[in-house]
């Protein structure tokens, strides 16, 4: 399995309540690739970066073992810089300025190497893009999708056409009830499933995410964190454990996925504990292992089957 | 184990996008009251009417088994009624009036063969009625405590007083939070337990429930309701539930908090399925275990061991 990541890398300057950190390592493609290198070797980046990223940045890519041919150079332009600001809670933050940069002018055109690509992360981009990605790819065997509000008011046609070619869209509970135009958030992924993924994930922060697969559906929780400094890349940390997981599966059946999204939890939950990647950088797989355990543990509760008591005492009032 | 809850009796009138209903039996202490009684025989309540309750309404009481030797009829009075207005998406409501009526005058005397009760439920009520109920109370084995906004605003030492007492404080959060002065609910919920509750529990709507049970965490899922009619009563029926099974187990562990968090959880999924507490007057034993099986459903993932895999291929980046 192979693993092709396309999005953006970003120089990210992020204020929380608890300090600001400035020209971060960030992007949505930089997360989703980090968090899959954790479980799989063959993690392609398809992105721009301008003539300012630094080359420590790039050493950082590098290191995780992440295959960087398609990593374009815009030598005439700055890399794509987003600042923003989170408020008292971290639930909400106000994006202070997106430069686009480098970005503007990105076309996606993949290596030759990279077309035979099986698992496609296409991170939040312009539908556009995402689309010219997958006309690229040969015989995908499973592609992940992320969005935003933006694409979802000012691109739906663009959005939908990619939509129809997904297997697995992953948005936030925000995104899910704008794109259905609908508040119940079960009733949203229902719908959301009609326009062409089978899959839908909707993550919901401190409040874990829910998976609907097909007819089912699975809630994993969220880790509980006394300490969140940088919600910021926590969404395309999930998307990108969740692939590099599948890949070592080699399958995307229920049981799969379920596990998939348990790691996404899981590798999301470290990322916030510092600003941008730099929790994600230094994980041991028994870090790993460990949170993947205090999640199952989190929501394990005794059978315990009331029936005899309940139908012998008369005490249930329908009968 | 006897059950003794105090709280409200009310006529409630509910608008919804879905539509309204007039004068239909609620308050904390009828939605208590009831869930309790799907579980275990001996429920005590302790609560006031005015001349205007209907007869009919007082027989729901009874055919569920439930002592109203402790329900008094101020016949100068109309009964406590409450008007509310849900928004579009049900997660937020105006009040639109609150008529205290026999509500403004009462005290909760408690009948003699009451004072020997052993769970208590201390249901939404202004928190020196809520202390006076428990000064009557001679030996209670487990006491669990409902609030909200207006008493964290308004009377926190009264409120704080009671704290001091109670074993369990069931609450939202929007109130944890409020009530910590603290963002985080992690935090806010352990802060509210240096407060006097070893046990706090969270309501969190359609995310699910939070308890907190001395130094441990455990995360129950929200039933997924594609139709949700009405929310009134639904917090008090999950409190009501798990007071109800506690009952049946006759233990106060973290065992048995985590199952009963589970049950409270299904029989609240059940109540908003219809206006007022209709649903709830009609549920099977099999219904029951049938939820919560599906809530057990909701959150299973096979187990999955990858540090043989990660710590071979020297993916993790750590070492």
């Amino acid at each position: 399995m192979s693993i092709l990541v396309v999005g953006t890398v970003a120089l990210d300057s992020v204020e929380t309540p608890f300090g600001a950190a400035h020209r971060l390592l960030g992007g949505s493609a930089t997360y989703i690739a980090l968090a899959a290198s954790y479980f799989w070797a063959d993690v392609r980046l398809v992105a721009v970066v301008g003539r300012d990223f630094p080359a420590a940045y790039r050493q950082v890519l590098q290191r995780a073992g992440i295959d960087l041919e398609g990593l374009r150079l815009n030598e005439e332009e700055d890399t794509f810089a987003w600042g923003g600001r989170y408020h008292y809670d971290l639930n909400d933050r106000d994006t202070l300025y997106t430069h686009l940069n480098a970005l503007a002018s990105f076309d996606p055109v993949l290596p030759a190497t990279y077309r035979n690509s099986q698992i496609i992360c296409l991170g939040n981009l312009d539908p556009r893009l995402q689309q010219r990605v997958l006309d690229q790819v040969s015989s995908p065997a499973f592609v992940i999708c992320d969005t935003m509000n933006y694409w979802i008011e000012h691109t739906p046609e663009a959005l939908h056409a990619v939509l129809r070619r997904v297997d697995c869209l992953v948005v936030n509970d925000a995104e899910a009830r704008q794109l259905a135009a609908e508040p119940n958030l079960i009733r949203a992924a229902r719908k959301i499933q009609t326009m062409g993924p089978r899959i839908v994930i909707i993550k919901k922060g401190e409040h874990g995410a829910l998976l609907f697969f097909e007819e089912a559906i699975f809630s994993a929780p969220a880790y509980p964190l006394e300490d969140v400094f940088d919600p910021t890349g926590a969404g395309d940390t999930f998307a990108g454990a969740m692939a590099g997981f599948l890949a070592t599966q080699r399958r995307f059946d229920e049981a799969a996925l379920r596990q998939a999204v348990v790691y996404g939890s899981a590798l999301a939950s470290f990322v916030v504990e510092r600003f941008g990647p730099e929790r994600l950088l230094a994980l041991t797989p028994e870090e790993i292992a460990q949170r993947v355990a205090a999640l199952r543990q989190l929501t394990a509760f005794p059978e315990c089957d009331l029936r005899p008591l309940l139908v012998q005492s008369g005490l249930n009032h329908a009968t």
